[in-house]
């Protein structure tokens, strides 16, 4: 649906809800809070029939407001009428495209509008879809069965503490009796969390869609937490502003992964086997994946660095043990990476090193740096070669 | 923990981070994109030990600044030194408290901090705690066992589409093999969702924290979308501002109730019988709550009316209802409203209605407006009255 059917949509019921809404009983609902009446609402974007976007944001004593966003070199400025700022991109691909706005030199977020946080800040953004199928389209919600989200807590042994993990379980799931099902390990990068893959990565979204048409096996996604200073989103608890990785004197994350795969197999119907097990994570979660595939063999079949840090044999005993993979077997070792991304000529290395040992990979270059566009489009790459 | 030693620890990691972090292989991880420097953080609220709280906010451009907040009556400018603006409270009582920052006239959030959506806008938003039990307490994540949270979706016949429902299964709740549990059914006000409970209710947090306590039975929370003109949470979509909650041609949301009811007690173990029900709402979920609870006899024990919009039996057929209630018997049926509520007189008139067919109710008022201050506390107050 464009939005600008939306918004005009939404125009009309705010101007119908705030005149004419009724409870129950006969009474009016008045709002409870003030609320922009209907002619304030420029908020947000709306996407044109040629999928341009219009930006708008209403703030009469500002002086200068701009635009930045992955769609668009370097920033924007929005011109001024009544108070209202506009900018009118050019039309883009299909993209889930974050963007900013800037207000006299500070950036802000459009209070009304969809908002999500990437590290360290909140954000707003929109999804372009142009036709069924395309990349906007399957990482949006669609009239599709959906799996169900389960953020859980489990004890960890590890660290010593509950820790949390989300779980999305596929369509039917609940419905299957005792049919056992695949599950695909989710890791994230620095200053991420369990929700990222979420919010950002457009898991669920992802793989309602892929599964709907029939382009992906029903698989179980687990999205772990892989810091050990935290025991939770910083969010969950109310904390934004992420702190680090590691703190001194805690373990390593990727010593407890053990624990969290004996917790999925004991609390849901999986494939606990190395052939029904897929591990795959960006930036620092690609340097977990690298390490957990190869330190715990015949675990995961297929395997997914997506713009890895850390990946790298160079190191005899670290070469043995990808020797030992290739021996073992694994069915699919995906290596993803953006042209432009600061660990592209890392990642590069790496694929020589592995060349040099007759250790097959597919490697999917893209454009892009080191963010989510090239995430999300390995995710729904690797989540149709898996588990067939 | 109070959040000053929080802001300092993260100002102490961040410095280490992008000084120091190295990844699993060695080479340093850098940070994704811009962030600012430990320096630069000047973000939230620092809660000071006297439990005042300072306001922060870097900004050189602006002019003025301002702070407004349930905490305060009005607002209060923010005073500035080297481009950072700062503002401190008295001290505060315990509570979950919101607020907002207003650059120059226009309304912001601030970026870096926690943020949570009441309609239709974004806010800030902080929790002060003095010690175990009072009211922050029991609204922040503790070192306590935690429920499982779900978002699952149930086809609906009354709508004919897909809608999305949150659950709350309580701690232990997958151990305890066939051990079935009561459920508490909360519904919401006008332009809230299925998410509203959880973000700014904290009924996960009040539940998870008053189970372990010993202040309430193990219970099963359930936390539907009362919107027929949605079938999940605008901000599940990517929408934020939020629509209206009724669309010509659709059926009410009370006509559904019976099918919820149905796919839960499918789907969890429940007490499925009046004695293992409760349900409450806030506004219009409080008047949904006054209608379903009268309409659908004998299917709940427990029955919360917080600030509810519609409850009136002036109509016979109505109060002939609530007489039918009497007879058949319901253990607690609880009335909340704060002093300052717009429908306080009408919740009033409702008191008086049920005293004239001689209807038991307790009855909670509270200081406090139409806002999710009181529905918190009767929340918190309900749940350890119910199921005993």
């Amino acid at each position: 649906m464009k939005r600008i059917i939306l918004i005009t949509a939404l125009a009309l019921i705010a101007a119908g809800a705030y005149a004419q809404q009724v409870g129950p009983g006969g009474q009016p609902l008045r709002p409870r809070q003030a609320a922009p009446a209907p002619q304030e609402v420029f908020t947000g974007v709306v996407i044109n029939p040629d999928n341009s976007v219009t930006f708008r944001y209403k703030n009469p004593k500002a002086v200068k407001v701009e635009v930045s966003g992955e769609f668009m070199q370097g920033s924007a400025e929005l011109k001024e009428a009544d108070g209202v700022w506009t900018y009118t991109t050019e039309p883009l691909a299909p993209e889930l495209y974050f963007y900013s706005l800037t207000v006299d030199g500070s950036p802000i977020v459009d209070l009304y509008y969809s908002v999500v946080k990437d590290i360290p800040r909140w954000m707003n953004y929109f999804i372009i879809t142009k036709e069924k199928g395309d990349r906007g389209d399957i990482y949006g919600v669609n009239d599709v069965p959906h799996g169900t989200v389960a953020s859980r807590w489990y004890d960890s042994k590890t660290f010593g503490n509950r820790r949390r993990v989300n779980i999305y379980t596929p369509p039917g799931y609940e419905q299957s009796g005792k049919k056992k099902y695949p599950v695909f390990y989710l890791l994230h990068g620095n200053a991420c969390d369990e929700n990222s893959w979420l919010d950002l990565g457009r898991a669920a979204q992802i793989l309602d869609n892929l599964i709907a048409q029939g382009k992906a096996e029903p698989m179980i996604l687990v999205m772990t937490n892989g810091n050990p200073a935290q025991q939770a989103a910083p969010a969950y608890y109310g904390d934004t502003y992420t702190n680090g990785n590691t703190l001194p004197g805690k373990a390593n994350f990727v010593d407890s992964f053990p624990e969290i795969i004996s917790f999925i197999d004991a609390n849901y119907r999986t494939i606990a086997k190395k052939e029904g097990r897929a591990i795959a994570g960006f930036s620092m979660g690609g340097g977990h994946t690298f390490t957990i595939s190869k330190d715990y063999p015949n675990t995961f079949d297929y395997v997914g660095l997506y713009s890895a840090a850390g990946s790298n044999i160079s190191d005899p005993a670290q070469k043995q043990k990808i020797l030992d993979m290739k021996k073992n077997g694994v069915k699919l070792y995906y290596i993803g990476c953006g042209t432009e991304d600061f660990l592209h000529n890392s990642v590069l290395n790496y694929n020589k090193q592995l060349d040099e040992i007759g250790f097959e990979y597919f490697y999917r270059e893209t454009p892009g740096g080191h963010t989510w566009g090239p995430w999300r489009i390995y995710l729904s790459e690797m989540a149709q070669m898996i588990f067939k």
